[in-house]
């Protein structure tokens, strides 16, 4: 399987999110709907505005929320630690694709042994979203990817020079938060990640 | 069918609750579980908590997240303003019993239309949980009573003396929160309530 490309929303979704949407979602495999502030009404509407725009749903995970994935068929849901908990998720929603955020080795392998499809690692660089907490670092990125089976995204800080080494690292793939939503130029930087990812010749 | 006695969760949930609940359940016919700042973890955890003290999760209605009701096998899910939309919670958990919060009649019958089992209507008399905003009064609860098919049942401020006079105005029950939350003998002030709505024999 490809390397692959998720977008994070970054809690702040407006119709500018939407505009960028709309020029790279050919290059991104999956778009994580990570609304932590918006209520339920609120999030549905956002993927009412992506259907709207012709994205298609299958490529959309909606964070926490599995009642909003399945009512919307979107391809799967994104659990967090304060997130119901995965056995039940994958017991009463097994259609969807089910990830975990996790953030140190003994949470990974949890997650995986509680059914997860894959997990989200992080962050793994100084993050402009994460400022102040400690960056985990290639090292346990390499140790997690080492001892999981299950797809390993990471995230945090990948900027598309940096993408290489965490591919080499083990990773499935990169998620981003404001290194696309924050750049002067979102298309050519998702490329940017995208040529990375493409060539990739490792494991 | 007979007059219902729905307890709401105050948002603030702790072992007193649940304490309340241990003695009074037999005689409620179904508690809700409405604590807004809570993340789902929490909500499932309080589940766990009844289950664990035997309230039959048959009589718990989840707010607002329908996946938790789904996963919890709780009654059902009630709806609010800010919740995903009525037919598509009807249409993706036909299972659940589905209520929804209204506030008027052009509310109440959009839910009646949209596929609610039942509407709770609201705030009936001046409620310590909504300081300052108008109470709606009994000649609108009978206005809607009236003409909606499905169960109304009127929160705000009924206290059991006033119990009598919101059946006369055509509820289905009454749905309380810090009419038994908040009063000195919970168990005695239940028995209140019980006592008006079991002996009602009007329409």
């Amino acid at each position: 399987m490809g390397k692959q490309l998720h977008l994070i929303s970054d809690g702040n979704f407006t119709k500018q999110h939407l505009q960028i949407i709309k020029q790279i979602h050919r290059d991104i495999d999956f778009l994580h709907i990570r609304e932590k502030k918006k209520t339920a009404k609120e999030i549905m509407e956002i993927i009412e505005a992506l259907e709207s725009i012709e994205i298609p749903l299958a490529k959309v995970i909606v964070n926490d929320r599995a009642d909003i994935a399945v009512m919307k068929q979107c391809a799967g849901v994104q659990l967090a630690y304060h997130s119901p908990s995965m056995p039940l998720v994958k017991k009463c929603f097994s259609a969807l694709l089910t990830g975990k955020s996790v953030h140190s080795l003994l949470e990974a392998e949890q997650a995986q042994q509680e059914g997860a499809d894959y997990v989200l690692y992080g962050h793994l660089y100084p993050s402009r979203s994460k400022p102040g907490q400690q960056p985990r670092g290639l090292a346990d990125l390499r140790e997690i990817t080492n001892v999981l089976s299950v797809p390993v995204y990471a995230i945090g800080g990948i900027t598309p020079e940096r993408t290489k080494e965490v591919m080499k690292a083990g990773a499935a793939g990169a998620a981003v938060m404001s290194g696309i939503w924050k750049v002067d130029n979102p298309v050519q930087t998702v490329e940017a990640y995208r040529e990375v990812l493409d060539t990739w010749e490792g494991g």
